[in-house]
């Protein structure tokens, strides 16, 4: 594996007031290709169909990512028992690979590697603040092991998990980001973003924020909220945003996740390049410098971003080659009124309709909003029983 | 190259009941993946990216196709002068690289390869039939050298230059598919479905239908239409359709081109996989055996149709090994709601939001209907003029 | 009763090339204001609440109305004698009361009274030519009596019925106008509205058109080819229009009473001012004279009528002196913004928002297409039986 | 005119536990049928045409109503100096008119008469205390006059002002409601709705809440605000609500004025009588016991109230003689599947289609949120200059 010590890393970069952009979401893309299961969502793909892996992870290079997101999402050993992994590769054979491929990838160009913890079971099954932290201690050895750049604690609905993590994280020595899977309501216990981002400073985090579970907009707004509560508290640390690819004003506290859309019928909510753009100018505007993405990117939503923010970069990213500024490209179309569409003023403009005239605008989500200790929420191994489903549908009765 | 001679080919396969799965459209996949300009839409990246191209194949064949299509969309050398094709690759390189990949991939599996051609921009110009007949014949000598499984004349707008184009395929001794972007409304000229259809036949090709420009729901329609025509005649033939996977109940005439959206703003329109469940069932009781996709199909997109006929094929794709049926994955989510979720009746009547509540749900289309012959549309290579683009935004104000 | 003989007939007026401008749907908006009862529909309010039949003819009056309709829909014995009509008047009383209310209104301007008979239940169940006829003669006895200017066979379903009222109506010797409840399907046993208008100028219409069931877009169009249809038979007649004040582009040929909304939930689809005056341009662009209007028109609706209308007729309505044409009014509006309205442009663009983000833009209607004959359109005086409304739910189970 | 002695006068009834129904808005359901001037909305026809207002007055009586509202609002002379009150009456006749007939109709059942003030463009302009409490003076004199039964201090943006007006209606010894046009967010100098209630409560008014700019939603969410404040001030006080009704999720501080639909594109907003249920239903659960409307409503809107809350009071209101309960009417419907809607579930559960596939569900308002002392608020006689349109629209594009 190759030396990461001559590129500059994370902390001086954005030290120097570079603009660092996050890759999207590996799992979401990767499903929609065939080789990640929903449900399970682990990441065997890294070991199992690697040239898959490698290819995604190349377009988001080519797309002007900065950084190369390790595929290890989900990848512990209890994680991987179930039916997706059919090969049976275990969680160290996956981790390993998916640090190389990210390795592999990232030296093509000048990105860097991040390895990276979610929350997990254990914490939302009430297990002590040592079994949590043991377990996020195993998921780094084998991203000290491969030398990864810097480590990013993410995905996380209740700080206090989140700032355990930290504090596991900084024992690497290695730069630290920390996103909360949270909007403007704050995590899962009511925590605000201002308190949750002064928590996770406090713990040893260099750059904080907020990722996945809802879209653009509320993330950068609660990012917001978390640097104003940074300030307050004289405190200093860079700003990061990876939000879903996804716009979801009806969501509640929870997320996407329980919107009734979620994970199979999310399409007519994804995001348009210009829709991209706008995301990146309200980001950068608010002062956050690590500008990156979560479910539903792909791999054209993170060149928007480039292209927005090339005046500032002082470049575009390699995939605009095939990407003409503002619909530049239809110039050459064969129709002219579909030359007539390729102007900045043209798309900026437009509303998109959704071709779907027998759905709504927005849906009710689910109302469960349940935090840690929750019965409902210790984890099982086993597939909803009819039981069970019948509790949640009486339950979903009474909260209409 | 692998001979294919060892394989069944389509008409024999067609003959014996089998249901062929096309591919989706490679065009505005690469695109989102870094990979195509639009506007000029060549595929150079078969030479110059050649890993990307084999992967896309690799996805469609796990998904389940059946058919591997070469990517030579607009692969002629004056298309190639422009601005996508950067390092200057030549038509046949291109068209070379193309079939190889797509034989590489295609005996990964048990698909065939198919090679095909488009309407030209020297129809549009009203130049002579010789003429047109001569790019065509170009055009084919690549994939008889290259030994392609059967060849397809895709993507008309006039049914007589399908025609031409199917009577200088049929030279090869190959099988021809031959499918016109219309709707129900016939080809620009006026002539219906069923005529068309019948024109197709007579003219030689052993399967039609439609590709591109309208959803699946208006392209089984017109196919249906083009069924009647060629039964009223007392002739044969096989069925297909390729479909955009684009919800586009606004339609004209003319297609999908015409709507406010194309080609950049049409993510809110995209089928979700229990809409490919719809299509892949309505297409075979329709009677129709060759059932693909075009703009917007991805492979996901494929896996539902193949999860759908997977009681009349006998067997599931690949790619499904990743994918529970109808949601089952979700058995073991970790929130309980979202284990609710595991049932086919809770997805397929699910009426998916947009999340976009200040946009809605149809477009009016750009009224041109311009046909073959209109002096706008004789083929320009330069970019639109200031004067061009006035003229159009005077008829576009005019029309409202 | 003052006599009606000095003003000039709605034919002489037609003739004359004058535009005749309907009123309303009497029985919608007395539903509104408290005095007809939805379901039975019966108009025994001409007789116990005549000061509020009274003052909505008048405000048709001030609004423009060339034409006071009797407000007598289904004031048959037999309907009457349901839970509606509690005061029990008899039919004569109520057709006689209203026969008064609208000549004495009439009157007061330069408006004509128009008597109007619609299609039977009896035609429904299948009773005889002569049953149907006798029917519709015992109700035009009062008619002539109270010696209306002219009559109208309007809100058929089945154009045979209508044929048969016709010529009842004609023997009265007063001109006689038919308006059929189709759209461009045609009638309910397929006859198309070219067809139907030849059929009812035959019988000796000398006015026909379309009333209720569907949108005045749609409207419109049927008129047009009932039109087409009369000239291509070398026949002569005038046209009429008297349709919904309501959207309804998601009907299917039994109109608005299969949408789900029917009959409590319409009032997301009521048209504003501004698409009346769109209707009115191209009701008269159609070679339209007699425009009204029919459920869901409430005096605003006709006024913006006139007001379009009004370069061609020379005058504007009484109540336009409480309206500034396209929004002049907000001139004087005590915010700048507000003010910033008052123009034609602004009203003529504006898309409105319906302000129901969790609905949705169209719906499916109940899709049973009965016509008469059909065991289920026997008309029946109880109430639905557990029994009947199961094998409607039963019915519209399979049919989704 | 009758003494109105012999009734309980509203803090008994109130005390008493009575629900008390206000009416509906008179100023626009009066514009729709042709009596009011949108723009000026001036209520000369009190005087003007007296049979119209008696016939809304009956009309909201029969729904429910046990407050008739004198039809007096903006009736001062400067304001009726302008376009829509062409025959010249003056302030105090239209006054005297208004009392008489909304005590007329209040006699012909158990209601109360209520004399009400409003914001004035004095206090806009920035007139002294003084001035601006002479006004309400002034208004009061006839009001006394005529001896109404109660006050009401309504439609007040601006606290401090509605504070004023209490003081001088306290005056005059008769009962006292103050409603702040406002929503959650406060007066327009951001005032909270608990602190707002709170100096209301202080000046002397028995009734506090809101009326009008806002749903039924909004409303009752901003009175449960102002409750909660009184409460823990120790107070004590009686809650009304005079919403919208209309749907206004998309509003901003300003309500619906500046919707871009306001106020002549309104109609898809207009809730159902269902919607109604819910309303009244939300209301009595917070605690409110005046329960009325504003714009939007008409009589049909009361009687659902009325119907929602009939277990509560008691009784249902004369015009449920002319409506079934949840839809019970159409169990005599000439359709089956029309029958089968005769349902509380069926209702209660639509989700009811705009028709209008081209608009969406939420509109941008226009983002002026100016308060009380701004230069573009200080009002002006003539109509809006073409340098101060110029002004507006550039200040709009500024804001997008």
């Amino acid at each position: 594996m190759a030396p990461s010590g001559t590129k500059k890393n994370i902390l001086e970069r954005l030290e120097a007031g570079e603009v660092i952009l996050g890759d999207g979401g590996f799992v979401v893309a990767l499903e929609k290709r065939g080789y990640v299961k929903a449900g399970p969502l682990t990441p065997e793909a890294a070991a199992e169909h690697p040239e898959a892996v490698r290819q995604l992870h190349r377009e988001f290079l080519r797309a002007g990512s900065t950084v190369m997101q390790t595929f290890t999402f989900y990848a512990s050993d209890d994680k991987l028992e179930n039916r997706g992994n059919t090969q049976s590769f275990t969680g160290q054979q996956i981790n390993e690979a998916a640090c190389d491929l990210a390795r592999e990838v990232a030296n093509e160009g000048d990105a860097l590697v991040a390895g990276g913890v979610s929350q997990t079971p254990s914490y939302m099954s009430c297990e002590s603040e040592e079994a949590v932290k043991a377990i996020f201690k195993k998921q780094i050895d084998v991203f000290i092991n491969k030398d990864v750049d810097f480590l990013i604690a993410e995905y996380f609905e209740h700080v206090e998990e989140a700032e355990w993590a930290v504090q596991i994280l900084k024992t690497s020595g290695k730069p630290v980001a920390a996103t909360l899977c949270i909007g403007p309501e704050g995590d899962l216990n009511g925590v605000s973003p201002g308190d949750c981002a002064v928590k996770l400073v406090k713990a040893g985090a260099d750059i904080v924020g907020v990722n996945c579970h809802f879209d653009p907009e509320t993330c950068v707004k609660t990012v917001k909220m978390m640097k104003e509560g940074v300030e307050k508290a004289g405190l200093k640390a860079h700003y990061m945003t990876q939000p879903l690819a996804l716009h979801t004003p009806d969501c509640n506290r929870q997320g996407f996740i329980d919107l009734p859309e979620f994970p199979f019928a999310l399409e007519p909510r994804v995001l348009t390049r210009w829709d991209m753009h706008r995301y990146a100018r309200e980001a950068y505007n608010a002062g956050i410098r690590y500008i990156g993405g979560c479910c539903g990117f792909e791999p054209y939503h993170v060149r928007a971003v480039a292209e927005e923010l090339a005046p500032e970069r002082g470049f575009l990213p390699p995939a605009s080659e095939k990407h003409g500024l503002w619909g530049a490209g239809l110039e050459m179309h064969t129709k002219p009124w579909v030359r007539a569409r390729a102007r900045r003023e043209y798309w900026e403009n437009l509303k998109p309709s959704s071709g779907r005239p027998f759905c709504a605008a927005m849906s009710k989500p689910d109302c469960w909003g349940y935090s840690k200790g929750h019965p409902d929420l210790k984890q099982q191994k086993e597939a909803t029983s009819e039981d069970q489903l019948k509790a949640v549908f009486d339950k979903a009765a009474q909260s209409q």
